[in-house]
């Protein structure tokens, strides 16, 4: 079996959820941990959708959280997959709060997921490459490189002086 | 009020969860998304012992799966505060599994979060500053810098020609 | 203040969840009550969207489920408001389980709730028109009132012989 | 096999939930959502006693939710199959709130769902007639087949034509 | 305000709960710490019909698991306050599993339980004498005063001396 | 094979939790259900660290709850077998709340269970002596043999004659 490329927009994945007082910290907040795995779901079903296996999470490469959610808010998270390296898919998810007067969507925070695909037996296998459409998703795939350096380096994987493309960043 | 610096010992959190039908995903292995929201409580917790303060997730900087985490598993969680800049503190998570023969406890993930402490308003304030103890603590405490500044250039607060640190790296 | 129509289009939710161990009955099949909940945040969030105001459950009308639901499918809800009477709105909600072989979504539910807005009081108030756009969309809207006149006649708020929609159907 | 009429008081299914904050919507009431998982285990546990086979739930027929529920108070639900239709079973159950001075219970809602047994490998298999005792069980005996034909009407698997009771109703 | 007796029967409450993956531990079968959940509810609502004040738990005084519950089991719970003291109360939980061919409840565990009333600022306030109507609750009522001393015993408020009612079972 | 003791300090298990809203009552204090299910976890573990073999909940012998904990609160648990019998091991957990200014330990509740260690078919199997170290750990040790016998003749599996260690107590 060869592995056709899939465009980016093939893996988009929205939700939106409800902020119940289930899933509140101490501040009626939203709190983090719940974020965490919304986040999570949203990811691995657009991973799913980008190479139909099954797939695991590897890393979470970055979760920015820019604005404190409120209970009773309306959280939407949309995700994608940002690029594919052999058997393993960034993806990228966006996370709005809407404002309940208005519509209007809020960002609050972005994050980055790495998942990998994965045989009957566990084993990572080959993934279709992610082929940009839009210019915001062409910028996330030419950063796609830069961050899989950075993971590697801080897991130990990498060291710095193999990272090309990062070691362009700072030239 | 002055901020006097408190040690890294002073923040270690340690909880032992065993992975329950209610925790798994569809391969019977821990669900990726509660570990995430064990890890931002407990890493809280040790943000909370180090500051005294409110405090709330800014960033999950890195985690790392490196093995599946079984139904029926034990898994312990430490965390500590590595560093304190200011206001915020990185709080860093190791989490082992536990052979259920032998009782030895196998290294499976790590994890790195950002906190910042809060007044009742919401505003950060002043935390002290976290004095390492250990080679290890030390180690930890030396890199923060490093990852605070990618962290901050990944979420465009920084630009690259400003990361005096990340730039030594590839010297 | 006066009550100005909105497009059904506005709306439109989304929301697409991965069935997990927890979500499951003792068939290995989402939980019924599962399913209903999401349903009902879902409507929920519609109904906002619709009328910009703190909505309450008034009535489930009618849920099918047409097919099971297996541990691991992905689930999409998609809602929308498909008419308005005065402070009340009927929801429409229909439900896809997506191939995950070939990524088709299959449809397997449909559910109509009906949500009253209400002020900080907790009085009913007033709701703007639901404008339909699509043929669907005005579908629905024509058969709104038969369903609201069926509801009144269960929970005896109306006799049969008002229901002039109703009869209609039988001549 | 051949099956035996049971009494509907066979399949009385009673049980008290005391609303805590896990359970509540944003302005401290029952959520909707959660009491909709509550029926569906109540009526499958009805319909379960009556027929002693795996029940799936086929339809939620029709819930009002006529006064609002408030965290702490104290919800008894109590179901009961009120009619068997070959494979399937109208189950209807009713919930009072229970006055915390007086002791007084106080209906709040009703609630119609539709179950079918299935054997082994899921196919509709037959359940024993309901045969109603009291004059309130005879009633919504009476009243099932007229609900059922406005179900298959609804979910498009009946002509109104067809329909001889529902259309009876308007003469 | 004087405090009348209440006849242990008005505190009577059931309950029935279907086992859910949701609820199991890694051995399919009810995992210990949801039962004990489960009882404390059930406990505090028959601790508060009997006194209709606020109740909080002051201790279990004994939970046995005579045999296991399954995934899919029924599981009834009826409890009763079998004995007030001053401000609190022994409340008696038995619990039953229903066979799934001959609908038989089969006796599974038994709990006994003790609370306290409180007033809004959190005081203890005296409850009714409960008093017992049937064999069975006349017996309970007797051996409440020999666990009482036990309890404070073991949680070293009396002296052995002192349990006068309790050195008469070794006489 | 043979049965070796095992120190009681090799069964430590520690965990903290953060009170959410999700944990608690309609008093803003950690609901005792969720208390229960807690130390039923921590102390399953300890148990299964003693004997490394499937452990099940026999008893909950004694939980007392000596002083409310809030929304907010740092809860930790530390539990050890304090004596194996045979088959079973009496398991006994401490409970703090953390002062959140001072980080100070004060203690809230203590709670004694009863495990039992089980093969594959779920029959008991022997477990380890527990060998107590320090003065603490020997006089739960000395005590554990007296519970015994209480939660024997409390489960009228023993009779008061035959409690010599408990008689003893009152001569």
């Amino acid at each position: 079996m060869n592995h056709p490329s899939r465009p980016v927009s093939a893996s988009y994945t929205e939700t939106t959820h409800l902020v119940l007082p289930n899933d509140t910290n101490t501040l009626d907040n939203l709190f983090g941990g719940r974020l965490l795995q919304w986040l999570d779901i949203n990811c691995a079903i657009s991973a799913h959708r980008h190479c139909k296996r099954v797939v695991v999470t590897v890393a979470v490469n970055h979760v920015g959280f820019d604005r404190p959610i409120k209970l009773g808010d309306f959280v939407t998270i949309k995700s994608h997959v940002s690029r594919a390296f052999g058997t393993s898919m960034e993806v990228w998810s966006d996370v709005w709060v809407e404002d309940q007067q208005t519509g209007e969507k809020i960002p609050a925070n972005s994050a980055i997921y790495t998942f990998v695909a994965v045989d009957n037996a566990g084993r990572p296998v080959k993934v279709p490459e992610a082929v940009p459409g839009t210019e915001e998703e062409q910028k996330r795939f030419d950063g796609a490189l830069r961050r899989r350096q950075l993971r590697l380096i801080l897991s130990g994987k990498m060291k710095p002086g193999e990272a090309t493309e990062l070691k362009a960043l700072f030239d």
